[in-house]
């Protein structure tokens, strides 16, 4: 997208299935091997009674709609802030969600709200994302 | 660790070379398909010359000393800001660092600087997380 | 195989289980997140009831019986039909089947049959392969 | 999309470099460990000159637009053929296009030309797909 097709309330979502192999391959790519994520006989002993998602793997769908969909090809991702709510279990259905909330148009700027809900529709993640859009 | 066993100016570090693999695997995983990470011939004729791993993986780095070494099990991840500084290509070797900057002993949190520099020292990420230590 | 070893008859298979994890990361190669077979949530209120394997992953056992044991080595796929006849669901064990019909010597090509049934023996995929031998 | 939403001459695209990473992957879900395509001595010696990508992982690519954008949620992959035109290595950036060709409301199915091109815009796979539209 370009700076001049956005508009404060545009938003976009995508949707996705947590899976253990999601779990298992981003704990190989960023080396979080903390029980949480990788010990389940660890993991079933906590009050969560199972794997946990990382936290960072969730705000990751969060980076694919900034990234493919609004504002997509052409963003440059200058700043996020993230607020862990929720656990994310192995099995959730994850749907990130991003909204315009205002346009700077001195410095080609976008900020965004972002958040993750789960299936039940509980927020998991909350924060703003700051993007700039390439001229 | 436990709560107690934690000072300011303590520090871990994490350090590995994002490879294409890396790259070629977190897009799978969240989606992110921005021709950026995923199309050489594109991202050749940018001004950044190739592709660039995606900015929250890099951040997955912090997230992996979280887990793993400072303050590492135990620790309940609860916020982080992130400000991405300089991007980040296939090939370069990113060190994560994370610093303890404030105890906050009421509620058992931990204020802890967190930044990621390439194989020149130049800083990529910087930001800041709250972590919360279970009793 | 050489091209003088093959008679019309002639047959082979290969049989595996599509697991979640085939899914997700045949999903992340090609970029096709189609909630299908990404999204549990959505998967279950189709007629479905859960996630399905994509087709073209079907297919690709096919190619696995060409490429490795019937021509095998030093074959050149030239083409393939492909008809989808059944879904495969996460956890089907697909065995997909080869068999040579037509021996075309003037071309050194081959034409084969190629399906995949299901563990109930239905068929999921249909479809004709044309094959080259490399002198 | 929707069947009333389709027109004939409608397209879409989706373009990805194929890593060694994702050649690496598609042999281990499907089995297909053809010497051309993990076996690096190997093809070096053949007069490609080094690894192959798998026809079938190119035509993945295809796939993915169907399911992904055009014409997206709520297809139903009938049937596909296949035409493998030229050799794809490790490396080729890959565009996959589909357009629709024909509408056939009687069923609400959709004909669609299917080709694949790498980034010297040589076609390295061509076909039809056939796809039915639920209501």
């Amino acid at each position: 997208m370009k700076f001049n097709e956005l508009e404060v309330g545009q938003f976009a979502e995508h949707t996705k299935t947590v899976t253990e192999t999601d779990v298992v391959m981003y704990a190989g790519i960023t080396g979080d091997f903390n029980p949480m994520h990788v010990n389940q006989a660890y993991a079933e002993k906590t009050r969560f009674g199972g794997r946990l998602a990382h936290g960072m793997l969730t705000a990751g769908l969060i980076s694919a709609v900034l990234g493919t969909r609004l504002p997509g090809e052409g963003s440059i991702y200058m700043s996020q802030s993230l607020r862990f709510m929720r656990p994310v279990r192995i099995g959730d259905t994850i749907t990130a969600r991003i909204e315009v909330i205002e346009l700077l148009p001195d410095k080609q700027r976008v900020r965004l709200a972002t958040s993750c809900r789960n299936q039940n529709q509980e927020k998991v993640l909350d924060g703003e994302a700051l993007v700039m859009m390439q001229e």
